[in-house]
């Protein structure tokens, strides 16, 4: 990797006079030196979205098809590199950065599908006299240039689900990466510029949070992407002006452990749940119901599986856990886990704090009202707690402002189906933790947790608008 | 109830010089005159709905509506009467011809429904090169004459599944009822004829089975529906020439009860699936596998349970059971049975014939090459059967010719699971009798008991031919 | 009709302390006395919405259809009592007012028969290694109470588009009318009260502008469905906090008429479009560009037909048009063409105002700067003006801030490519007007018309949430 | 290439005792030896397939994604290579010999992408009280080993819409190519085979005719899906047993060049679709309707184009036109020429037989009675007639037995849509020929001409069978 990576502003890679240096999370080594946009191309970026709008409308399916399949294979042959990158900016344990990469040319390989079937309609229209011997097609158009706004904690896939749908419907796209993890997507954006995209459909551009927001204002875009915390996305969406907006935020997950639970299982994959990538991320699992004729063997289970997890440099492959983003996080959780235990919680492992780094934790007895409960943590904390059924653990888990998704472990139907027709959120993930998702599936919250859905249909529909041509037959 | 009830002929009422007289099989007694149609009747009723074809396809979609709809509510108003026409001619008992009835009615509204929704597709051409500038409208046209054949045990509502259809698709029909019970389908004619359907487009012709074949090999149909017997069935798909086929055919319908399962309702439910209208249904449950841990109490709560079965006359509310169709079906379950005891069966409750009726009757202990297994009994017997997991009792289910429905009642969703990926059949039933069935959903069977699906959409969907319009754009 | 209307709060008819009179805009005379809702009853109504919606959400799909089908065949039998209410709050010809009270039937029926389809989808998790074993059910929850606000240019249909799909969600609603024209839902209340609807799902609360507001504000509200004027309805979206908003505004059509069009065809349609309901539609034709080779014929026949239109009493059966709304509107366009005449445009017929009715005029010679072609003039003025060619009539049609609907009529498919392609609106309609709507198809605006699509199945989508269950198989 | 080639029998390829001489149509050469399968190795890949039916059912979506995916890439990367040996077993010009393998790889492409997006619905079943508190799941479940029989014209492309569809259903399938034409996709084995694709569950099996047939009457295989001509496909389906069957059959394809068309345009694409492969192809334009007022003009041009193509070595990449597959269909060619000729049909060029080639002709005053005009010629033969209306080209093309696909050439809507409405064809192309075809589309005919659609996603949904589970929520 080069020590300075330009940024990509209407198709052209540049430098500016606002240096960004990325810093690696674990050892606060420089990783590599990048720049903040000027004004000038952010005007720049935005008119060039403008311009090719009409390029973009234009293009044929087996055009946008070419240019993403070509993306996604791209991103397959750079993985271990682009890996790297991902994990050296955002201490993200290399395996998962390795995933990650995996999911962003996943995410691609559906767009490039998705652009060969846009959405379509063909319908009667003479279902009364009044439209006798005419029929209608509804043909999806795009809606022109949006505006994304990416998060830190998946630096390229969660920039790539708003990138390759606004391709696939034919947007141009101007995208801000978080300030900390700019350099993976500046990486995705040399393999963008080596296809046939009209030039000027897609921008890069790092900016402050001051200067990002100007893009939720500005009525050059027609639908503002976000994805973030629900302070700042809910905000937005009462400044976007006559664009659409789609949030996607966090939340405190849940995970109920029914009395039929395998919990060999349910240990294991709450155990990725909660602690991968130390906990930042927006479906990592916040709280865990058990039911308490299997919760002392759960909790004993979990805690000995925590205790063995292997804390190290995210660019070691055999690391599980490592440094969250930044120290001011790390004290974050910390303050958080300590009023907990001062309002009586109990750690059953875990706890402590170093630098930017912080334990694998496991609460138990905790509190609705504590913040470890009630806010996303967005760190590597879970409370375990008992409950009398199924029926009470979804309460306990709709009893939140938020609702992203939820997990059940359970062989009973009428459990399942009572915990997905009542649970407040937008996804139910049965045998398995509310982390599970895959690219192309629905994903988005309810509640605090968010406005609209991402998955790469849903978003390309989102990216698109209605026109019906109402004709004779 | 007239004494005398015309046919209906290319949208004409008539008689002919061949009377059909239809008994009451319950006593014999005199429900009504009708009349076989002559050949020049065959040929005026085919020539019509040929002649029709035109003016059915450019029906539009609100006078199709108007006319089904119109229909389904006529049968609601006249729900009563026609019930107790369609018990008389077929000894079904009252309270269920007023289900058949509402049944029919329902489908009708489907088909009022479905032919403001008829099938259309909107595509990409331009997924290839080749392509570029183009686009594709899927239209589904009416595919011409339908020719319907209709069974005796529901005769009302398996007559209008394949009328309903028909119309909604814009197609003309001519149906040949069964001739034990053509009297309620011809009131149906009724009503039709008073809505503004394209005279010719209907026809109903009681003929005998060696008429009725001219049908089959008659190239004036486009699509023959049958609902009947395997063998006959199978041996018109041969003889069908160029035209499409749908065949709903029988079975031996098996029912999974797990150790899980709620008993009583299990048992309810088979009750009503092992013996409404003397288990003359072709979804008919005529096997239970109950999980040896549960299988005593089952058996007993069941056996109890049938022998509280009222037999009695079908006009009067209060029977539950009542003859069969005629003796000599009486005769054949009677041999079947017999054979079964000579071969070890054990007969739990029932057993006995007495002219046309055959007592509610549960075997055990019967093996797999025995009749009452493994042909289609379609009479009030059911063989209760142990086994010693929900995988045993797929096999036992599988183990048959037959693949129409079945049931399974459990909540384990991992046997639920394993019966839907493995079971040879068109549609399992949770918590319930595999004789389940509403109007609207996909139904019919694999293996020897079908070709092709019924169900309003989907026999609509084959009652039409796709035309595509290659456009530029 | 009664002299005294009672309100519709959360389930129970009542008088408030706060009477709004409402008078017949064609002679000021008394039609009936309705209330404004108090504070308390808002309170109350919402209250109620909020407790109605488990009940509501709880509906099956069978209930939803009765209730929704019962409304609608109790609307078709009461239509001439409907509409005389309508047209004589209103003011509106009885012929559209009968046309109105039809509309709404067909809108019932339509949202009784999707309440039977709700969005579902079934879709495959496994496409890579991660969902291995795994499926995906996508099933639609209702969002939750909805706020609605309803015009006084079709003041049933519009509101029955909110109502309507809310109830075949499963969603309380809590609609405000226009203060003008509150009698004809109130009457519609009447109706549903009848059915089995849980009590407190509808309200109908008459408020003015600033009570209504609380409505925007309200986060007991999950969705705001408006219908008005754009200036109120953008201004809405940015207040309505964290709900949904779907926005039905108006525009000032355009529809061009090419050298290929039925030029009689086009005269008729565009008399109707242009003039029914004194131009008060939201897609009433404003602007008409018209090949210049026929301009000459056009005009000379469109004029004469505008001549012939019949003024009146709007409850007299012959009238074609009748006075505006109220005077202050009739003023307003008044001012409007005068200012078009002092900048040019010449009048081809019409042009003067009597008290609160307005001529149908027809203007030419206009400049797109003036009110009467760039804002929506919601009177029974239309400009005629030449073209070119077809792409320049697009061009025209395109300067403008608003995009709701066109016309064009043509025989050429290269100009309806182009138009349909090309005109930034929500819908083209050929050999058609823009007014042309049938209630069942997606019907919305894009630039300043609107913000989502109403029509009902597309209603109903925007008032659900998706939820998946990712689920093993 | 080598010279010998073995065949591919249950996942093993081998020779067998009945060698298989390929010669090059154009010069007699040897291509390659090949073999028939034995008898033995019939039952051996019978067998294979049906034991390998669960192998293939399990498949996971990604998994067949990827060997279809790979196979595609194979092709492309081997196109060169392939082309040569398709050319040389066909005497097809190279440059349509490359189009063949870029159309298979798409095939295997659009088979990749739909084997993630299987058919599968989830639907409301409450829609009536007896399904309150019930819902629908129809999942299509791998319909069973397939017979694939492919004929001699596309000898890769119509065996791959066979085979790419059997692998993304998740079938097993036999397929025999056609005797002259087998090695292509004796390559196309080789690149299957080092995928994951389970061993036996394709076999490629050359057989004659006799051999062949006993592929429709085995009662393991579950569906034959054959193209061919007319004939032999209709007596299949009547000697198919229980099995479904597609048929794609022949025809004698119009075209309709009406006043508003681009004479050049139509021309040129007129050219293409009927001299290409010597026309020996299905969709090829066997009829050309011309409106009066441009006949001249257009017959002019047109024999003008014809007498520049290049006749040549098939191998030779500007070679136009080159020989029939054998001498007989030229002899048969001739001999239909010959005929209409002294039935007063008049040659405006062409006409003459040179061994196996037969010279692009261009006939015009012939009769709907003679051959050439009412059977299919599959060869390079094309009668252009004059019309006085669309509408009576319509009737033209409809007086025949067959009915593939069509081509208008027209700008009006009138005409494209009465073309559409009222021609009895599977597909209808608007300015090109009826020859022309993506490998997505559906694709068939009706009346002789075809029994069923193929087209990737077409094919699948006839190669899998529907299974409803209705379950409770």
């Amino acid at each position: 990797m080069q020590n300075s990576i330009p940024i990509y502003v209407g198709g052209m890679f540049k430098t500016t006079s606002k240096p960004l240096i990325v810093k690696n999370p674990f050892d606060g080594s420089f990783v590599a030196e990048t720049f903040f946009a000027e004004e000038s191309d952010y005007e720049y970026a935005v008119e060039a979205a403008v311009k090719s709008a009409e390029a973009m409308k234009n293009l044929p399916a087996y055009e946008k098809y070419d240019i993403l399949i070509t993306v996604s294979r791209e991103l397959s042959t750079q993985r271990d590199r682009l890996a790297q990158i991902l994990s050296a900016e955002s201490g993200k344990p290399l395996r998962y950065a390795l995933g990650e990469i995996d999911r962003a040319a996943q995410t691609f390989t559906e767009a490039a599908e998705e652009a060969k079937r846009l959405p379509r309609e063909y319908i009667s229209i003479d279902r009364t006299p009044a439209g006798k011997g005419k029929e209608g097609l509804i043909k999806y158009f795009p809606i022109g240039p949006v505006a994304g706004i990416a998060p830190f904690n998946f630096p390229m896939n969660l920039a790539v689900h708003k990138i390759a749908p606004a391709i696939a419907a034919g947007n141009p796209i101007v995208l801000k990466p978080a300030s900390s993890t700019p350099l993976s997507v500046l990486e995705l954006a040399k393999i963008i510029d080596k296809t046939s995209l009209p030039k000027g459909a897609l921008s890069i551009l790092p900016m402050n949070r001051t200067e990002g927001n100007q893009m939720v204002v500005d009525s050059r875009f027609k639908l503002l992407s976000f994805t973030g915390s629900p302070e700042v996305g809910w905000k937005m969406k009462n400044d976007a002006g006559k664009k659409k907006v789609v949030l996607e935020l966090g939340g405190n997950a849940g995970v109920i452990v029914a009395e039929t639970a395998d919990i060999d299982v349910a240990v294991k994959k709450c155990l990725v749940g909660a602690f991968s990538y130390s906990g930042q991320v927006c479906i990592h699992v916040q709280r865990i119901y058990i039911h308490k004729n299997i919760f002392d063997t759960f909790a004993q289970k979990f805690s000995e599986a925590v205790q063995k997890l292997k804390f190290g440099n995210p660019m070691d492959p055999e690391t599980d856990v490592s440094v969250m983003i930044d120290e001011a996080n790390a004290l974050r959780v910390e303050s958080w886990v300590n009023d907990a235990v001062s309002g009586g919680a109990k750690i059953l492992c875990g706890g402590k704090r170093n630098d930017s780094a912080f334990e694998p934790t496991v609460l138990t007895n905790t509190k609705r009202e504590m913040k470890v409960c009630s806010l996303e943590i967005f760190g590597p904390v879970v409370n375990i707690e008992k409950c009398d059924s199924v029926e009470q653990a979804i309460n306990y888990i709709n009893d939140s402002e938020f609702g992203l998704q939820a997990g059940i472990f359970s062989d009973s139907t009428k459990e399942i189906n009572l915990a997905f027709e009542r649970l407040e959120v937008g996804g139910l993930i049965v045998n398995d933790v509310p982390t599970f998702r895959v690219d192309h599936m629905p994903y988005g919250g309810v509640k605090n947790s968010g406005f609209g859905r991402e998955g790469v249909k849903y978003a390309i529909l989102d990216m698109m608008e209605a026109k019906i041509l109402v004709k004779e037959f």
